[in-house]
Formats: C-alpha cells, sequence, structure tokens
C-alpha cells in the first residue's frame, strides 16, 4: 500500500492506495488544523470524535495510528521544488536540505508538507518516500516560457515563472497524451496550462501562486506599479498588499459577497455577476495567452471544484472561445457529461476530476518501481 | 496655426501645425531638460546654440520666442486623464486642478505636461488649449477589460487599468475605422491594443505605463507576488523596485547590453538574442490575449519606432500568429512597405507610422470646431 499525503497550509489529506488502484482503499482529511480541527475519515464526518490537536506533524502522527494497513511506500504532495526538481524524487537528507531553502517561496504550505515527511520517518524509519512537486511538471517548458524580463542576476538567481498545480496537470497529461491541450484547474486556487504532447508549455501561474487568474479569494495578475503604487503613494505596508491581493481580492473582493462561486451564481446582486462575469473574462484572456503560445488548441480539458462544477463558466468561457473553434454541446455540459463539445465543434472540450492523490501514488511506483 | 506641444519626463516636442494638414509647418525638439539640453529645429540639431536652461516651462516660453508664426490654438499631450475623461478636452480652471490631482499617477509626466499648459497661458492669455490623453481613448472598453479583480472600494477609488499610448492608437483608429483591429505600439514603451470598430476593446497597459508587454527598460507584467517578495524576502525598498522594474529590466536587463532593438540584433550575444526572443514571445502572448478579447482580427497594424522599423520582430511575430489566419509577405517585410500581408493571408497586416503630434492637432479641430 503506498501512504499519500497531501499537506495544506491548514489541512491534512492521507490516503492509501494499492498500487496501480484509481480510488484509495482509505483516506482521511484533517481541516482547521491549529484552530478548531476537523476529521472525516473514508468521507465519513466524526463528528463526535475529539480531534487530534496540535500541528501537521502531531495530527499525521494521529492519523497513521489509525491505517488500516501498514504502508511499504510514502508519497507527499510538495508545493516547491525549485528550479532543480523537473519529477518526482525519492527524499533523502540532501533533497530535504534543499527543500528546506525553498520555504521562503512557499511560506505557507513548504514547511506543513517537510514537517508531514519528517512524521513519516519518524514513524517508520525505513520506508521508502517520494517528494512530488506542484511545480515539477512545468520545467520542461522552453525556457523563454519561464523567464520573465528583468535583470539577467536576478534570473539566474532563479527569480523564473515556476508554475504550479503540477500534480493536477500531469494526471491529466496521462489521459491525454498527445495534441495541444488547454487544461483549466479552477478551483480556490486557479490557472491554465498549455500542454504539447504531455508536456507543459505554459502557465498562468509564475514565481507564485499569486499570478495569472482571477481565483476565490486572490487577485491573480495585477499590474506590477499599483502594487508599488499602493506601497508608496497609499502607505500600505507590504505585508498589507500581501494580505489584500492574497485573501480579499478575487471573487469575495469584486463581489464583496462570498469566495465561492456557488453562492455568487445564487445571488442575484449585481456585484455577484460582475465577479462571475470578471473571472470568466479572466480565463478567455489569458486561454487566447496560451492558445497562441501552443500556436492553437486541439482540447479543451476543465478540472477542479470549479471546472468539474460550474456550467455555466465553462458556457461562457467556450462562446468565448469560439473563433478558436470551440463550440460546446450546451445540453451535454449542462447534464454533467465528461464529453461536451458539439459534434461540428474543431476542438474536443473534456471535463475530468482532479486526482492529485492518484497522481502522488502513480509517482511514487514510477520513481521506486515495482514493490 | 496650432500649437502641438508634447512633454516627455526630460524632453519637449512643440511643432506647428496648419488644420488638417498631415506634417507639422514647423517643429522643435529639446532633449535632456535640467541636465544637458540639446535642441533641434525642423530636424535640424543646433549644436553651436546655447541651449534654454530650466525646467520645461522655462524651455517652453524660449521656444515661443522662435516660432515662425502665432498660434491661434494649442494642444497638448497630458498623460493621464484619469477615470473622468474619455475625450480631449478645453482647458480651463477647473479642469487644471482635476489634472493636478492625478499627478501620483504619473509623476515623471503629469508635471511637466501640466508646466507647459500654464506657459502658453502666461504667453497668449487667450489662447484656447485642449488636452489630448494617452488614457481617453480606452475609456470606451467595456468595464470588465477595465477591471483589476480587487476588492470593490478600490476599484470604486478608480484602481484601474487606465492604458496608455491613446493618442497613437486614437491616430490608427483614424486610419482603420472598422472591423477587429490588433494595434501594436512598440516603442521604448511598447503596448498592444484591441479595437473594434474604431473603439478600444482592451489593451496590455493598465494601472501604469509599466503593466503589459516586455519594453526596452521595464518589464511589463509580473507576478505581484514577485514584488512583494522583493521587498519582504529580499529587503529591497519599495523605490529600489520600482527603478529595477521601471530602469533596469526589459531588454536592457535580460541582454544586459542594450535597451534598443538596433543594437541588438547588430550583436551576436546570446543573451542578446535571448532578449529579443523573449521581447517577441510576450508580444506573442499578449497578442493572443487580445484576440481572444476581439473573438478574432481581421487587420494587424504596427507602429512606434520598432513595430515601423524592425522587420524581423514583425517577421517573428505574425509567423507565431500564423494560427490565427496571418501570413506575412517577407519581401514587402524586408522592404519596409506598409502593407505587408501576403495575398492569401486572412488576416491583413499594416506598418504605419506614429504620429502624436497630429493626432492632437486634429483633436484641437475636433474639440474647437472650425477656427
Amino acid at each position: 500500500m503506498i501512504l499519500v499525503l497531501n499537506a495544506g497550509s491548514s489541512s491534512l489529506r492521507c490516503a492509501l492506495f494499492r498500487p496501480g488502484a484509481c480510488e484509495p482503499a482509505w483516506h482521511a482529511h484533517v481541516a482547521d488544523i491549529g484552530r478548531q480541527p476537523r476529521i472525516t475519515v473514508d468521507g465519513i464526518a466524526s463528528d463526535g470524535e475529539r480531534p487530534p490537536a496540535g500541528d501537521h506533524a502531531t495530527v499525521a502522527r494521529r492519523l497513521f495510528e489509525r491505517l488500516p494497513a501498514a504502508p511499504s511506500a510514502a508519497g507527499h504532495r510538495v508545493v516547491h521544488g525549485g528550479t532543480r526538481h523537473a519529477a518526482p524524487v525519492r527524499l533523502d537528507a540532501d533533497v530535504m536540505l534543499a527543500l528546506e531553502g525553498l520555504v521562503p517561496l512557499a511560506p505557507a504550505h513548504q514547511p506543513q508538507a517537510l514537517a508531514c515527511i519528517r512524521a513519516v520517518g519518524e514513524t517508520w524509519p525505513d520506508l521508502p518516500q517520494v517528494a512530488c512537486f506542484d511545480t515539477a511538471f512545468h520545467r520542461t517548458q522552453a525556457r523563454l516560457a519561464q523567464l520573465y524580463p528583468l535583470p539577467r542576476a536576478l534570473i539566474d538567481e532563479g527569480l523564473v515563472r515556476f508554475g504550479f498545480h503540477g500534480l493536477s496537470y500531469a494526471h491529466l497529461a496521462r489521459a491525454y497524451p498527445s495534441g495541444r491541450i488547454l487544461a483549466a484547474h479552477l478551483g480556490h486556487g486557479a490557472s491554465l496550462c498549455a500542454i504539447r504532447d504531455g508536456r507543459s508549455v505554459a502557465t498562468t501561474m509564475g514565481f507564485t501562486t499569486l499570478d495569472g487568474l482571477m481565483m476565490g479569494t486572490r487577485s491573480g495578475a495585477v499590474d506590477p506599479g499599483l502594487v508599488l503604487y499602493l506601497i508608496r503613494e497609499r502607505g500600505l505596508s507590504p505585508d498589507a498588499v500581501a494580505d489584500l491581493l492574497n485573501a480579499r481580492s478575487g471573487l469575495l473582493g469584486v463581489s464583496g459577497i462570498s469566495d465561492d462561486v456557488q453562492v455568487l451564481e445564487a445571488s442575484d446582486a449585481v456585484a455577484a455577476r460582475e465577479a462571475l462575469d470578471l473571472f470568466t473574462y479572466r480565463i478567455v484572456r489569458e486561454a487566447g495567452s496560451l492558445i497562441a503560445a501552443l500556436g492553437g488548441v486541439d482540447t479543451i480539458v476543465f478540472t477542479g471544484g470549479i471546472g468539474e462544477h460550474a456550467a455555466q463558466v465553462r458556457t461562457d468561457v467556450c462562446r468565448a472561445l469560439a473563433f478558436a473553434g470551440v463550440v460546446l454541446d450546451e445540453g451535454a455540459n449542462a447534464g454533467g457529461a465528461g464529453r461536451i463539445e458539439a459534434s461540428g465543434s474543431a476542438v474536443a472540450v473534456r471535463v475530468a476530476p482532479a486526482n492529485e492523490a492518484r497522481e502522488i501514488a502513480l509517482s511514487v511506483s514510477d520513481v521506486l518501481g515495482p514493490m
């Protein structure tokens, strides 16, 4: 059995996969770690249960006590692999040291993942462990797609477009190994990725997860001059601007109501509609940019919570991309089908569930070989 | 005769136009104001002449003494018209007060233009004066195209995409009044504008002139998270980051050699080639984004110093846009023709000189009527 751990900033997902299996044999989720943790096992909330207290490592060790079987390997989602890691890697002391050095690039996520890796190592000292990076899938991009037009010294120091959501895109690339794919991972975080013949060509997130599309509470791309204006002319602190752009912008900021697409779709407030329209508009603009990077598009794939469930968002995006040959089957789209292009469409349009946990399990097998 | 003044941060262009004329009857240019000013009259450098000293107002008054004829009206390029001005406007005390209030949005350009307006008023107290804004042409955009996904209170305060180079684009729109136009103003500053039936639909510059394309010394769009990282993790001051992104990035930063396309094209350094390739790549990506905003493209127009003279940049951009139906006539392009699409191209491709001075003169006539 492969143990899969996915540590968020205040959450931990834990699953056991038999090698090659599509679904986990067992899985658990702990939310609100450090505040009022809530635990869910195999999809069932344990309301009456005394929740595990403490940090990610403590919570992880409590979960390990409940595993129905001992693992033979572990795989971890690690947000940042820097410029060095273009693929999942077996963890050792050297790799861990390098990953510690990347904490400043992902301070809200990297420490939690490293704490979970150490917790596994303390519980099962000889268990082989693999790190799977959100950035790795994008390292095969041409150099131009990874560069910001900065002074060369800063580029050489690694101030480049890393890109994220790589486990989600890598999993889609297994299902769509050829052609020009525009993949849209639309969740609370959201990005697009241009994939050609299974490899990332370009993506909308950049040096951080703030770049690119409008998101639930993140602004996505804004004029760097606006960031400097808020600090220099308005007197906001850099921390306040970071909070503004990461936690108070996006769907929440524009609507003033919620960061949740479902809530906004149910609202009749003008601002709710405007937030949704701007969300779609930003996807269309960035889609055009990535279609140019691909030189055209053969298939569009929607994934992530919004990508899988918000039929209206898919409709609005696809209508605006008619110029690229996209024609949606509105009935199939509304009905929740996986294949939603009209029969005459030059571009295939698909909906696929995000499955980062399975991608991690498959990566562990790829790295360690048959166990 | 219409007096046309175009004040840059350290330069002043002054011209006299007969109403409706294509070329000025007289023109002068003073560079390096405040340092070692150099004056050129009717295209001839006055090397032996004692240059006018002092600030923009002083330099302007010295130029007024040399005018071959008295003006009957004056038109000024004013960078910023804020959210209020969607067209050129006759200047009065109220308008001037409002334009003073916009200085924090364009501190390196707005004060110089306002100083020139006051110098004209002191010299010819009854002369009608018109302000022509770089931002005005973009005010007809749909609201979604002008919004950043920020908290609504900041949007309402005017933190929006203003867009710039509007005089250049307005002049192109006179020549191309219908269809879907992708206009590329590529000079030391560079932007793209999507124009439909003579009106701006979207543009790459935003709240400031730093957003969008890679430029001579400006980075263009970079992850706002990278700006915050440089300040919070690297300890750079906001002023240092502003200098870095405005004056030490772009072609100069990536090449480490020059901000001048001609110099880079003549270089055999790998970094020079990479800077040019990234410049082109960024144009292609943003072009795709604007083509999506237009829902396809009928005509591409190149203007500005690089747009008019860098045939290789046009070739590289158009080849990458083949997916949108663009086919270049390589011979016509290399030969400096105005019409450079191949006969079978679905998209027209044109080269047009930028003529902001004439646009200002025409705008003066539009606002004041027959004189």
